[in-house]
């Protein structure tokens, strides 16, 4: 019954070392997309994100059965309900790159992002791809430094948030009304993204030491 | 053992009604400090706000302690689970209601919200007031058809987001650039927080029904 159970919560692990692979692929593929104005890129990551949300369900289908076959306690039933939360900001990180899809895709065969904002954006899509490669790194491994390096890439992605408000409201802005709407909305979905990270990368310290972050409190 | 258990979970359901009333009179506030330009109401809002987050994370431990303690299968699982579900769409709900508080303390003494479109946004304030109040009652009283309502309005509530970019992006839009932002970022903190209540409610029929709406897999 142990063995099975502990072979079960292995899977779960590995499993969402995959779901994670899933997001950091769609978050790539989303801001080259993005970044590059690749309608069938674009439109591949809004297609897939279907089988994201497919995975989501069913790890937390197999959580939930977890709970109620196993009831289990202590260390088990933290991991189990630390593994929920995590299922379902991975979920969510995978919405916004597909939110981010979705603006390359609705302006195509435009940029989104106007020239004067592109390499902000450039520097958005690199720290949003690092933190997703380290949140998977993280989730295989448990190397808790990673944490700390995804912390610091969601401060780079909060303070490029910024940039993209001081460029709009600078004075210095002429872009459309379009483009003030999807660099807006663009801003906040890299800004979500790197704040969902965070947290997945906190519950995985909290299991590794026992030890919730700060962060946790740090609502955005 | 079995009664004390019933006891905590009773009282775990009246506390999630406190919480959803807090969300209820959050978004109420910031709406009329919006359109107002409030600044004390605002301000009270966001302060009130860490009231609401205090509370997520002590209902979140009387789960995770229930679950330890109790090991519960069945309609008791699906009760606990489901609830830490349901404080975490409500605390995101608050956050969001603090957002828009944000938005009317950056712009006071103005009205964040340029005229052409304060009516519109009267409309998603009152749509966004009657979700959070019926989903208040909803975990009050399991009326089933509350949940109807609320879904009918999360689609007014998108129905307007949509009005909002018709208006900025018709031709006869005249606002500044800090306005576009602002209502850009309002009407999507609107439309999100009409999608938290519509899981909510599903949750809350799920728990009555069994049956998982199929709202849950449309994710926005």
């Amino acid at each position: 019954m142990r063995e099975i159970f502990e072979a079960e919560l292995h899977q779960l692990g590995e499993d969402l070392v995959a779901l994670s692979g899933r997001v950091e692929h769609a978050v790539t593929q989303a801001g080259i997309a993005l970044l590059t104005a690749d309608l069938a890129l674009a439109e591949s990551v809004i297609v897939e994100d279907h089988d994201i949300d497919a995975l989501e369900r069913e790890l937390d289908e197999r959580c939930i059965l977890l709970l109620a076959q196993q009831a289990p306690v202590a260390t088990d039933l933290r991991i189990i309900v630390t593994t929920l939360r995590m299922i379902a900001s991975l979920e969510r990180m995978g919405d916004l790159a597909r939110h981010v899809a979705q603006i390359a895709r609705g302006r195509y065969p435009r940029h989104a992002v106007p020239h004067a904002l592109s390499g902000t954006f450039a520097e958005m899509h690199d720290a949003a791809v690092r933190v997703a490669r380290r949140t998977t790194t993280l989730l295989t491994n448990h190397e808790l430094p990673l944490a700390e390096s995804i912390q610091q890439d969601d401060d780079l992605l909060d303070e490029l948030h910024e940039d993209v408000f001081t460029a709009l409201l600078g004075g210095q802005w002429a872009g459309t009304t379009q483009e003030t709407v999807d660099v807006t909305l663009l801003g906040r979905f890299y800004e979500r993204f790197g704040d969902h990270a965070v947290s997945v990368s906190e519950r995985v310290v909290y299991l590794v030491t026992g030890v919730l972050g700060e962060q946790l409190d740090r609502s955005a």
